[in-house]
C-alpha cells in the first residue's frame, strides 16, 4: 500500500476536502496497525465531525473499517440470513425475544451483540443475567449454532473491524462521539463484517435515545441503509419512539424476565408490538413472506428457539434470576393521568442502581434496576406506586431518585405518540 | 485546582461554545501534567482551528500557557527592554544586525530565538555557524551578558511555557499549526514570559511567509498586539513583505555574513531598511526617542555591540565562516529584468540544500544555501549568474534545482512593493 503523511489526510479534511480513496484506505490501515498516532486520528476525527463526509468518501471510509479485519463467512448457512441493530434505548430488550422469533419463522439470526455503556443497556450484560450463559464462543460454535438453532447473540470477536474497537474508545475520550459518518460507519462496518444478507436498523428518537429529533435520525437512518446497500447488504431502517422507555423494566434480570414474558405469548404491549414489526421487516429482508411472527410467539415455536438458544451457550432457561436484595418505591405525587416517563431519567436511574456502567472495565449488577408500575397514558391515584428501584446497595438510591427527578408528571392524558414513526428503505 | 472533564472543554469548543476560564486554566495545566492526554488536546486543538476563539478567551488560554512555566525576571536590568519577534521568513537574518544595534542604541534585548523548521531559517541555527558560538547559556549568563553587553540571542530555556513546546510539537503532527488564536498564543506565551517591557512584531506577509495575504497578516497582528497590551507588555507590529527573500543570501554562514556587511555599514538595501524600521519601533517601545539607528550603524557601535555580543557567548568574530565544497550556478534564461524571485522557492531550495532541517533532530549544515546575484527589478542578460547554490553535497542541487522551478520570471519590470506594508498598534 502506498503510504501518505497523515497530516495531510487531516489537513484535506480540515479545509472541507474529500480524503481520496487511497489515502482513506491507508490512514485506517496504519490507525490500525499504530503508525498513524492516537492525536493524529483524534484530530481528523474532529475535523470529520465538524466538516462532515461525502456519501462517496463515507463509502470508502466504512470499507476501509471493513478491511482492517475479518469478514465472517456464513456460507455454510443454508438459511436466509437477517440481522438487526438498534442504536440503543431505555428498556430496549427486543433483541432477546426478537432473534428466537425471526429464527422460528425460518431465517438464521447471527446477532453479534454489545454491552451498555452510560444510560443505555447492552444485550449482552442482560444475557449474562441467566445463570451460566456466556457470551464468548468460537467462530466454529457459532456456526453450528446458527445452523441448528437459527439464532445467536453473542460478542463480537476482535477480529471483526478492529479498526472500529480503536477508533470507538478514542471517539469516547475526544468529544468526537456525535457524528453521523462517524456513528454510521461505526455501525455499518460492525455489521456488515458480520456477513447477514439482510439487516433491520431500529434508529431511536428521542430523550432516552442517542438522535433526539427525527430530521438527525432520519439522517443517520438514511446514512447507514446506503451504507448497507452499497456493500450488497438488504438494509432497512425503522425510526421508533424512545421518548419513554420500551416496556416496563430497565435492568438486566428484569429484562429478561419480560422477554421471556413476550416470549410466552403476554408482555407488554410496547414491546410485543415492536417486537413484531421489527421482525416482519427482517424476514421481509431474508426473502419469508408467507409467515406472520404473531403466530410463532403465540404457538410458542419462538419460546422453544429461546430455549435451545439459551442452552446452547451455556445458560439454563429455567434457572431463577437474580432478584435485588433492596427495593425503593416511588409512589405517585398527584392523582390524574401518568403524562410523562423520561427515558433518560430512568436510564440513568437504572444505571445508578447498578444496571450500567461508567467505564468499559466495570461489572454491573445483574439484579439492579427500574420497574415502572405505570406507563404514559395509564390513570394513577396519589400514594399509588409508580417505579419500583431495584439494587443490592440501598446507598444507591439516592443518587438514582435525583436521576429521576423532574422525569415525570401527572397530568393530561399524554396525545398519543406512534411507536414506530418512520420505515427508511 | 478543581479538576475537569477533557471531554466536556473539548465539547465546549467543538459546539462553538466560549471555554470557561477555570476550564482553560485546568486543561492546559493537566495537559502540561499529561492528565490530559495528547490526543485529547489535538482534538480541542482542532475545535479551536475550525471554530475560533473570542478574544477574552484567548487571553485567558495565553496567560494559562504563561502560568504553566516561569517568567523571566529582568527587573535587575536598568535600561528599558525590547524585544522583538519575527514570523518566519525567507532569508530574515535581521534579527543578527538589529539585536546589536537597538543595543547601542541604550536598550536592552533579551532575544530568546527558535531554531528553522521547513522552509524558513532559525537565528539559532545561523549563529551557531560563527565558530565556538553557543545558543545555551544559564540564566545568570543571560542576566549578565544583558547587562553588560545589552544583547543577548540565546535559546529558550526548558522552563518557559512549557505548555506551548508540548503543544507546539502536537499541532505540527495534527495539521493544527494554521490558526490565529493557536499561533498568537503560542508565539505570545514566549515572547511574554521572557519578561521584556516592550515588543515589536515582524509579521511576514507572502510567499515565503506563513500568512500568504495581508487580511490573514493583519488579523495575526492585531491579535498578538492585543494579547501583550493586555499582558501590560507594550507591543507594536510591522506588517512586512515576504514574496521575495530579505536580502541576497538564504543560509546559515550566508546570512550571518551578510549581516556583518550591514553593521559594517553596507549590505543589501532592504535589510538595511527593515533592520532599521525595527529598530525605530523598539527604540520607540523602549522610550528611546532621541537616537537615530542609522548613526550607531554608520559610526561602528551596532559592529561593537555584536563583536562583545558574539564573544560573550564562545563565538569568534573574526573566525571564518563554512564555505560550501560545491557550487551550482543557475544563469538567467533571457535578457530582460529579473520580474520575480519567488521566496517560498528560494527557501525549499536553501533547505534541500542542507540550510534547514525536516524533523527537529536533523543536523543543518552552515555552509549551505542560496546566493542570490540579482534581485526582482535588477536588469539580467541571458546567461548571466542568477543565482549560486551552496552546498556540501553535489547530489542535493537537483533536487534544490526542482524547488526552483516556476520560481522566477524575467520580463517587464515588476511594480513596487512596499517593504513595510502595515503598522499596527
Amino acid at each position: 500500500m502506498t503510504s501518505f503523511a497523515a497530516v495531510d489526510v487531516i489537513r484535506t479534511k480540515r479545509d472541507r476536502g474529500r480524503i481520496p480513496d487511497e489515502q482513506i484506505d491507508w490512514v485506517i490501515d496504519a490507525y490500525t496497525r499504530g503508525t498513524v498516532a492516537e492525536e493524529q486520528m483524534a484530530a481528523l476525527a474532529m475535523a470529520i465531525l465538524l466538516n462532515g463526509m461525502q456519501p462517496g468518501e463515507l463509502a470508502r471510509w466504512t470499507a476501509a473499517m471493513i478491511a482492517s479485519g475479518t469478514t465472517l463467512d456464513l456460507s455454510s448457512v443454508t438459511r436466509p440470513t437477517a440481522d438487526k441493530h438498534s442504536t440503543g434505548g431505555v428498556g430496549d430488550k427486543i433483541t432477546l425475544p426478537l432473534a428466537p422469533l425471526v429464527a422460528a419463522c425460518g431465517a438464521a439470526v447471527p446477532q453479534l451483540s454489545g454491552r451498555g455503556l452510560g444510560h443505555t443497556g447492552g444485550t449482552l450484560d442482560k444475557l449474562e443475567a441467566i445463570p451460566g450463559w456466556r457470551s464468548r464462543i468460537t467462530n466454529d460454535e457459532f456456526l453450528r449454532q446458527l445452523r441448528d438453532v437459527g439464532a445467536v447473540v453473542c460478542a463480537a470477536g476482535d477480529e471483526l473491524a478492529p479498526a472500529d474497537r480503536k477508533l470507538y474508545a478514542l471517539r469516547d475520550v475526544t468529544a468526537t462521539v456525535e457524528s453521523i459518518p462517524l456513528i454510521a460507519s461505526s455501525i455499518m462496518s460492525k455489521k456488515i463484517a458480520e456477513g447477514a444478507s439482510s439487516l433491520v436498523l431500529d434508529v431511536k428518537v428521542g430523550s432516552g435515545a442517542f438522535m433526539k429529533d427525527v430530521p438527525a435520525a432520519r439522517a443517520l437512518a438514511q446514512t447507514m441503509v446506503a451504507l448497507g446497500t452499497a456493500h450488497g447488504v438488504r438494509t432497512f431502517a425503522l425510526l421508533t419512539d424512545m421518548h419513554t422507555p420500551l416496556g416496563r423494566t430497565a435492568g438486566n434480570a428484569l429484562e429478561v424476565a419480560e422477554a421471556v414474558e413476550v416470549l410466552a405469548g403476554g408482555g407488554p404491549p410496547d414491546v410485543v408490538n415492536l417486537t413484531l414489526a421489527l421482525a416482519r421487516e427482517m424476514l421481509a429482508g431474508a426473502g419469508i413472506t408467507d409467515v406472520d411472527p404473531a403466530d410463532a410467539l403465540r404457538d410458542g415455536q419462538a419460546m422453544d428457539v429461546w430455549r435451545r438458544m439459551i442452552s446452547a451457550q451455556g445458560g439454563d432457561p429455567d434457572a431463577s434470576l437474580p432478584v435485588a436484595r433492596e427495593k425503593h418505591v416511588v409512589a405517585a405525587p398527584a392523582s390524574g393521568t401518568l403524562a410523562r416517563l423520561d427515558a433518560y431519567g430512568v436510564g440513568v436511574a437504572a444505571w445508578r442502581l447498578g444496571a450500567g456502567r461508567a467505564r468499559k472495565e466495570d461489572p454491573v449488577s445483574a439484579a439492579a434496576g427500574v420497574v415502572m408500575l405505570a406507563k404514559p397514558g395509564d390513570p394513577v391515584r396519589a400514594g399509588q406506586p409508580l417505579l419500583e428501584l431495584h439494587s443490592d446497595d440501598p446507598a444507591r438510591f439516592g443518587w438514582a431518585l435525583e436521576a429521576l427527578e423532574g422525569g415525570y408528571d401527572i397530568g393530561d392524558p399524554p396525545a398519543p405518540r406512534p411507536l414506530v414513526i418512520e420505515r427508511v428503505a
